[in-house]
């Protein structure tokens, strides 16, 4: 499989990485996940060079994982420092890849691709998150197919009314919709006046049997981090007038046909209601694991091993922007590959 | 997987097909199935053109099915007629297969090769099912290996005496056997006259201690239907005396190592002896399920992806049939390959 | 997958073969072992020549197999002895693969190679198991990995420490080691003045709070055969003065990725204390089944399908063993491959 290298993915949220060990697969590698209270979080290949262990299965001593099979230790780099058997001499190539790790919007994110090139200002701006009074949730869903089934699903929300009943709204079906290229990323935003919105939202907004009008902002910069916004206003008051509900989706391969899914969102009234909180990221949490979830690995199923434009799907207009971001980013995977150097792996 | 296409392979009982959508894999391809009041069964690819969304998870809306992900809508002939984003527009490449049914039988039967040359005529004979005054038992088993191997397992009953303590009786393996070619179909012949069945039998045609000539006729028709009818009449007279139980075996792919069994038997004796058309098709659903699935599962287990003839099996006389039947199947698939237009797939 | 096939493989226990067909997957092959109260113990291969069902869920009759589906019997010779179809003729291919068997030091082995050859002194010896005077326990392991990495995790004791928090002691990373080829045989010894050991071996050997110089020696007989053998003496004195403790571990391969483990030890003391051998037994076994299994488990899942080598393992100086053992296996599996008559199959 064919991954963009030169780029962050996130690995797990902050808050998951300690002082324990954390195995995680990501794009088809195992790689270890653990905080040290001094330098933050490291990353390094999860299997062992001499006898292929479980490097997660191992434990902390003195801040290098110690392997659990035969005690190699690994500092921070991937180096071994430490052969307890014999004279202890330790051979050049013991050592496994470090991936440089970088915290960022409540997320640990790594790097996989040429070193030396990993700019933590790569790193995708979901800063709505650490905005100061907002209350924020967020999640991990495990994703049943490939990444990109999950990045086309946000990117064509023209599924919602269809797959999401208790959330959908004709809103998406019937906006005025529009995709563009801003720089390297694809943006598409769909705006429909005079909506009623769904009863959920309602609620949630307080604007029960109210018109509002909408507009939704959906954000995709590669390889998979997608920003969704709504905005509801008072018919017919512009935008900056507007309730805004901003939403993070950061898909990470784990193989080719599992994912990683990262999605958290924030709201900026009834901040200190712990219950709403918790109520939306219930139920919003339910949409994405037993709706959309279920829906993409059924896709992924069918579609077996085969690429999605193997198969020659039809394409509609509200698909472009899917399109659009699968084509940059074969296009950047390509160019990546065909720097050979820019794959030092 | 080649498999004959030209021909009607059958799908489901009718009385399985109604208003709600039935989902099943057949040939290798996911197949929606619905009956319309008006006109019948209908049955199209499974897999929406579009993000190849299973349409059996759909719903039918005004005798469409409507895709579960995005909500295009294909009528009977597999046509998207409705597209509910954006102008409506829907691309001309919108469709799946529809695949032309038939009910005959009891049976909803489904054509997968060249349109146009759907006979019904061609759906083979299985009328004693039909006939007035009989009591009828049908089931379906699902089989755990190829559907030849199924075929095999009809075509040579030898193996009951063996597989099947309650209801074998030496009379398959010690009577004299026939193999012939009729027209397209193989029969194979049993005959044993003074033979004593056994309990199970014997239970079920009230001739306990009694003997009985016996004549077995088992008939295959490609791809893999068989008739399969005993007659048991007073030692010394003639068959047309005979005491007849038919039954039909109708095997289709489900996937290469998996077949949908179909199996059916009727009796004109005891008729409205609901209590005993019951006994009987639980005792004969418990032989198909535990002792002839479970052992064409292991066989399959044991053979592996590997196909029958290319592990040279040790071939006996009673094979004939079997051996017979996969010759002409063999031969009918590398003909249709040969007339590629007819496949049009 | 290529298996050394002049040579002899542990099938199963003595105790575990009776006159109940034992089907067993060895070497990637179907055998079906039982046990004739006249001549021993026989094994044929375990899949009909006719129709490829499963021999062993068969029964015996007359002292001959009787497929479970068609009722052909074999006899020890494998060779089709009864046809009860038609004239019982019986095809000269009718016929299944023989493996000479032998029985010694409380195992079945089977012979996988050139018939003619099975030579039983070539059978490995494991003699310490049939002393008289000892206590003696014994077991199998179902395990997860391919054979070589169990004789890879017993001729590089250095993994006890880390592995087996329980069993271990600085003993095997610190001791001083030597591996040398001994005929066909590797080597391994490890020697440690004025140890201490763990605590479950004192408490068992009674030495708590004592000193003992301890040797270990492991030896390694193709294809994965090893004796493992401990010493525990007076600080100081010889070793033939020292208590001795001594195992054995034959691994077989069911399949590339899984194996037969075959485990046995004894002791010269405390033989009449059941509850002992049973203590030791069990937490043996757990160790063999819970540490040493898991950790190869998920060596081969991190491993996938290739070889060891082909991943380019950094090789320490404890490798030694092991690397010599899997040279010398391969080597004479290349040997016997290219005398192609040596592999009759």
């Amino acid at each position: 499989v064919n991954y963009l290298r030169n780029c962050w993915y996130a690995a797990a949220w902050s808050a998951e990485v300690g002082s324990a060990l954390l195995s995680r697969c990501l794009l088809d590698q195992p790689v270890v996940l653990w905080r040290d209270t001094g330098s933050g979080v490291h990353a390094i290949g999860g299997r062992c060079p001499h006898r292929f262990a479980p490097l997660g299965q191992g434990k902390l001593v003195n801040g290098r994982i110690q392997c659990p099979y035969h005690g190699l230790q690994f500092d921070a780099a991937g180096t071994c420092v430490v052969n307890p058997h014999g004279d202890g001499a330790i051979p050049r190539e013991a050592r496994v890849r470090a991936y440089p790790a970088a915290e960022r919007h409540r997320l640990v994110w790594l790097w996989f691709g040429e070193l030396g090139r990993e700019d933590p200002a790569l790193i995708p701006d979901l800063s709505f998150i650490d905005e100061p009074g907002t209350a924020a949730m967020s999640e991990t869903v495990y994703g049943h197919g490939n990444y990109q089934l999950f990045s086309d699903n946000i990117l064509d929300l023209g599924h919602a009314e269809f797959l999401h009943p208790g959330f959908g709204a004709p809103v998406f079906t019937k906006g005025k919709r529009e995709t563009r290229l801003v720089g390297d990323s694809v943006q598409c935003t769909i705006f429909h006046p005079n909506d009623v919105q769904s009863p959920i939202v309602s609620q949630l907004l307080e604007i029960t049997n109210k018109r509002v009008d909408y507009w939704g902002e959906i954000t995709w910069t590669a390889p998979a981090t997608l920003v969704f916004t709504s905005y509801y206003a008072e018919p017919g008051m512009p935008r900056d007038t507007a309730r805004r509900l901003p939403s993070f989706h950061v898909f990470t391969p784990e193989t080719d046909r599992t994912t990683h899914y990262f999605w958290a969102g924030t709201r900026d009234f009834r901040v200190d209601d712990a219950a709403l909180t918790e109520q939306i990221q219930r139920a919003t949490g339910a949409v994405f694991r037993d709706e959309d979830d279920r829906m993409i690995a059924a896709q992924q199923e069918l579609m077996g091993t085969s690429d999605l434009f193997s198969l020659r799907p039809v394409i509609l207009p509200g698909d472009s922007g899917a399109v659009l971001a699968r084509r940059l980013l074969e296009k950047k995977i390509r160019i990546e590959a065909a720097a050979s150097d820019a794959s030092p792996r």
